[in-house]
């Protein structure tokens, strides 16, 4: 039996899969997994993490922003420190394995060091956030931008769809917004930040890999396109006096797929369409559709935008119809570390992977960290690229893969 | 003052215009224009119909199925019979002139011959059908299929929304469903069919003429388009292995409008379509999307139908997707008679008109003679090809150059 005096050894006895069951058990509903941010599911969750991290010998506290920290001591009191992150909150009808895979396979490669009674000569933070996918209040990365020192107060004062404000929920959460800007990590003691998370994407399982290293997280833009024409009865306009939105929108579209394939690693997706008025017997008159546009190279990403919108200029024209292209957000990309990638690629050779770096096509909390301090990212194969989605599944021997290389990294990590 | 004694003069003394404006302020709804067969409005609208009918001179009956039928007595007791008629029930939301247009401008053309004391050697009826439509039940045409002789009895078992079935409205109505079958007009004692109606599309307007001769009601056909490729996050999955399911559709909206250029007065839709699960940043793996083909000719349209058929599986095929194309609805076109367009086209002349013809690409009650009585319809010019919507428009001038060739046609019509 293993007894609570013993814990130092083999902590609480849990397997990565049984953590990972453990939190997909805490949801805000009754069935499926949805977690967001600072509510009563996220509450539970920070309390298991939290006594995970104690199990494996870390001294824990929650932040102000609600994020769960578990800083396991290097040998020397002075120590720099490395973080090892990801998140715990989820999106609505989430999978099991988005953000929670990072956080349980850090706690897993600091509890192995705790159970081998081995400290380092620099100190290992490991970071639950709560606030990745954005999905309560308007913004996201709250958790991971106060770390990386680019909190900005102003969206304490985002209200979700209950009205009730970001500052008022921390409050109630037991945190302390005044102290938010002290949360920021001092660049000149923090050696790096890594997260392990699923690859969200289907690359991995086609080329039959179980993991890659990141080599940048894509900027992207998003924007909207709104196309006018004339609306009129579909059995009374001549085909050669129409000014039909929907068509004109079928040829932009394809403009937008051609474009999007014009560059490798670069992605240009329309995924959502409105018809204004739709019926099968009218012609559409006013049609909008979505534009998301990706890639690790902010200049490819930036002139792929530029014809996407010329494109749509000039197809309209040809039409007699209008355009509108609204271009409303903008992220940079956030290239990774070199170095950290070089460790991680390293890891894999001497764990006998084949080495495979892409860049990310999502974001993540890494991100938060451009700039400021190194990071880096660790990929594993999921099924199917099936993410945000109670079908996304990971391979309990690519989870073991992806911890050995983190836990290779840390014991390789020269300061 | 008119009064009731001298009402064989002028009747009640209403133009066209305020006919028109009385019954566009018999509504189903407090504002706007609502009129659905056998509701409150239209009952209020065959009463206002007959009492016009009876200032004008003719004998007055509601029929079986709700239709208002006034009889103008010919100069011998077994005359012949000559039909004029629209609809007086609309669309949610309609215009004033879709329908009721067709029935006051036959009322006028009777009150001018019965205010000149003149009879002809043929009776006229005017009928007000009911049921052109096809809002409230789930077929339309009820009215115009019972004159001619293709009342489907199945349909009295339709129920509205409000679960309350044909035959049920019917008697309710006041009307005998077990008499529809006696409503038959006989073919060997009736002259044929005419019919006034707004153009509902934009020919007219763009080429500066007041009135067209209708040569025939466009066939037609709808389907169903259902593209299945693979969903995926619009950052992680690489263009080259994407199975866009919106991008396949646009490719083939595209190859549907370009098969409806293919041939002189042929259409061909996409109205409406849905994404399943549409988000922004999802690549879309389901779309549907619906088809409208019209044309005066049924093999162009059933060639044309084909050949989206095909071109759309071999998009699919080319890109990976499978896709299934479901023709729903099939209505063959309804020639015009050769000889009434003739004698139509005649009296444009006589106006000093200039002679257009054109096809209907909307649906009416004239089609519903299509095979049994010889049938025509003349178009007058509407703002925008604008219908079915409350900026529906004809002017007084092309409404009173229809009045007048309507006359002229019957002051010439030998039997």
């Amino acid at each position: 039996m293993t007894t609570r005096a013993d814990s130092h050894i083999n902590g609480d006895g849990l397997t990565v899969d049984q953590r990972l069951d453990a939190l997909a058990a805490i949801s805000d509903t009754p069935v499926g997994l949805t977690r967001l941010y600072l509510g009563p599911a996220h509450r539970r969750a920070t309390t298991c993490v939290a006594d995970w991290m104690q199990h494996a010998g870390m001294d824990v506290r929650l932040d102000s922003t609600g994020n769960v920290v578990g800083r396991y001591a290097g040998t020397m009191p002075e120590a720099r420190t490395l973080i090892l992150a990801s998140h715990i909150d989820t999106v609505a009808n989430a999978g099991r394995f988005d953000g929670n895979l990072g956080v349980v396979a850090a706690i897993e490669v600091v509890r192995r060091l705790h159970d081998a009674g081995r400290h380092l000569p620099f100190a290992i933070e490991v970071v639950a956030f709560g606030d990745e996918e954005g999905v309560r209040f308007a913004s996201a990365l709250g958790g991971s931008r106060a770390l990386a020192g680019r909190f900005d107060p102003a969206i304490l004062e985002e209200r979700d769809g209950e009205g009730i404000s970001r500052r008022e929920a921390l409050i109630a959460f037991g945190c302390d917004p005044t102290a938010i800007a002290s949360e920021a990590r001092d660049p000149a003691t923090t050696l790096g930040y890594v997260e392990l998370h699923i690859e969200q994407g289907p690359v991995l399982e086609r080329e039959d890999l179980p993991l890659a290293v990141v080599t940048a997280i894509n900027g992207a833009n998003r924007g909207r396109v709104t196309v006018t024409g004339e609306s009129g009865h579909a059995g009374t306009v001549p085909m050669p006096i129409r000014r039909d939105a929907l068509a004109a929108s079928a040829e932009m579209m394809l403009a937008v797929e051609r474009l999007g394939r014009s560059a490798p690693d670069l992605v240009a997706t329309v995924g959502r369409l409105d018809i204004n008025h739709a019926a099968p017997n009218t012609v559409p008159g006013r049609v909008s559709f979505t534009l998301d546009v990706r890639a690790p190279d902010d200049a490819v990403r930036a002139e792929a935008v530029a014809a996407i919108g010329r494109e749509i200029l000039v197809i309209a024209a040809a039409r007699g119809v209008s355009a509108s292209v609204e271009i409303g957000y903008e992220a940079p990309a956030a290239q990774c570390d070199d170095g950290l990638q070089q460790r991680l690629a390293a890891s894999m050779a001497r764990l006998g992977l084949p080495e495979r770096r892409m860049p990310s096509g999502a974001g993540h909390d890494a991100m938060a960290f451009a700039g400021r301090i190194p990071f880096a990212m660790l990929f594993v194969r999921c099924r199917g690229g099936i993410s945000h989605n109670p079908a996304e599944y990971a391979a309990p021997d690519d989870i073991e893969a992806g911890v050995r290389v983190l836990a290779d990294f840390i014991d390789h990590f020269a300061i």
